[in-house]
């Protein structure tokens, strides 16, 4: 079983607990969300993070924000909620997920409205562990889905986190290998550390430890060396955006790992939800390219460990072509060989 | 002009000084070795690193280690002279080009064994200051003959550190960037930070702003990205050692970029010295895979970034295929698409 990233303790006065992912892999630590302003800063210094997960806790700290309301009306109540909204969106502006659980529990109080205070305050818990139980009934459906690709004994190799820390249970790419460890298969994951965040080693290795699941860190770099030895029956990555025709984009790096599989004659699979699949976006050229802070590959915390004033291209992610995709997982099936035509029906 | 790396001042009574390389890229300095001792500890704390660089300093060391003898006659000068040669030799047990330094200081005694004292002195040092004379012009010759495969405007992409750092003059696969450079092309670099010592990131960044030549900073991972988007127009790598057919053993993440460069059909080089291709080796496969201190990736300085006891795999090098390498540059040409015959001709 993976770890529990998030969950709510109690009523609609109860409160939110999450990992401190800030103290992993160090130390395995839950923060206690008691008011809506813990939550804020939990999301803002990355204790929690992943666009599922981050759904599942602007939904959790809303109705933390609701706790407070002294509204004696749903009219005022409502009011609150907006304002509590608007605050919670402060916390991470460039989560969309988060906007998203916001929006959907803002839906409800509206739809809701002729309920009292109180009883809309329940209703709206009740919408947020709703939102954490598709989350989970979506990731075990991946699970089980990609785990028919696997066969006993094989190792798998993944890239950055997308994991149980990453959503409200299962997570995505490992999903597959949760589902197929729980089905009883003997399976072997190698994770690349992922540079420059380091989210396979902090994280991903982290909760493939506490699972019981065998797990060995490598250089992103490495990757091609131990295909090349033959211990590596798949890649399985999680994906950002899919686009119409399959084009994936995902962590830096992604793009690297198809090319070499595909070398070395190793499936390639995209494990994800039908809502990374955005239908609008025709292929993955049209994605702009995010470049992020320099400092994260020039700097080590508080040490630098590149030439001052350097130049440095650090994109956030890349676009692995479909051509390069053996399979795209998600909750509903099983993608082979992906292409516009075979995405339109599936998503039907 | 790439910096000094290694430098001899003055006559046999000198001294040498060599650019501290564990204070790089944080600072620039000079030490200064006025006795065995001091050059003994610099090379054991890789104050200098990289094969040719350390022949020269085994050599210098040599002559530093002479200084302090009292021997009266050259008998025990030639005495004083393994002895010091032992001592040399436990800095870096491992580093082969010291051992054939000094075994080539130690020949040179013999032969003139009837020279007095001084002389012979001198003469040893004269040979340290060959050893140095010859690297530089295989490096210079490299250059040469490496930057006939470039043209103006081209953006080269290299791993790891096969530069002046290393050497004791341009380097192997940063020297045809210098003599590109030299020749009054424009050239580029994207460099790769090279997990998990960060050569590339702390070393070659640093020396080719030293040379003012242009230099982008890039994670291991995003090399595909920067080919991808048209940005290289040739990868170009050292060599640790390389077999009889052209197999070519390199820091780990040498395999992965020729396969990417393939891939984008961009031309992939090996820059190394004649005394890289080991005859005797028939092809890569028979090069066993030294695996390093797991801790190279578990750990940032004091700082843990990994889960506990985590397993970890971390070859220092893997190996290219032949068939990967669209030419291997040396001192004596350039040999395109190399092949066992076209390697023996030649090295003949």
């Amino acid at each position: 079983m993976p770890i529990e990233t998030i969950r709510w303790v109690g009523d609609e006065n109860g409160y939110a607990e999450l990992i401190d992912q800030t103290l992993l892999p160090i130390r395995k630590e839950y923060i206690k969300c008691s008011d809506v302003r813990q939550m804020w800063s939990a999301i803002r210094v990355l204790s929690i993070r992943g666009a599922p997960a981050l759904g599942v806790a602007a939904a959790m700290g809303l109705v933390l924000g609701l706790k407070e309301s002294q509204a004696s009306d749903t009219g005022n109540l409502i009011k609150d909620l907006k304002k509590q909204k608007e605050y919670l969106e402060t916390s991470r502006p460039t989560a969309v997920n988060l906007f998203w659980a916001l929006e959907r529990l803002e839906a409800v109080a509206f739809e809701n409205r002729t309920l009292p205070p109180v009883e809309l305050k329940r209703k709206l818990l009740q919408e947020a562990l709703q939102i954490q139980e598709e989350d989970r009934r979506i990731c075990r459906a991946i699970g089980r889905n990609g785990a028919e690709l696997l066969n006993d004994g094989d190792g798998v190799l993944t890239h950055c986190n997308a994991g149980a820390l990453a959503t409200a249970d299962y997570g995505t790419a490992l999903a597959v290998i949760y589902a197929a460890h729980q089905a009883g298969m003997n399976v072997s994951v190698f994770a690349d550390e992922t540079r420059p965040l380091l989210q396979g080693a902090r994280l991903t290795t982290w909760e493939l430890k506490e699972a019981d699941i065998p797990v060995t860190l490598i250089c992103d770099s490495m990757a091609a060396q131990v295909m090349r030895e033959g211990k590596v029956d798949a890649v399985i990555v999680g994906a950002d955006r899919i686009a119409a025709n399959g084009d994936t984009a995902n962590k830096i790096g992604t793009y690297a790992l198809s090319i070499i599989a595909k070398e070395h004659g190793v499936p390639f699979y995209v494990a994800a939800p039908i809502s990374t699949i955005d239908m609008k976006l025709l292929h993955g050229d049209d994605i702009p390219i995010e470049q992020r802070d320099p400092e994260e590959i020039t700097q080590w915390g508080e040490r630098r460990i590149a030439p001052a004033g350097i130049e440095v291209y650090n994109p956030a992610f890349d676009v692995t072509p479909a051509a390069n995709i053996d399979a795209i997982i998600t909750e509903r099936g099983v993608i082979k060989r992906p292409t516009a035509n075979k995405i339109e029906t599936h998503i039907e």
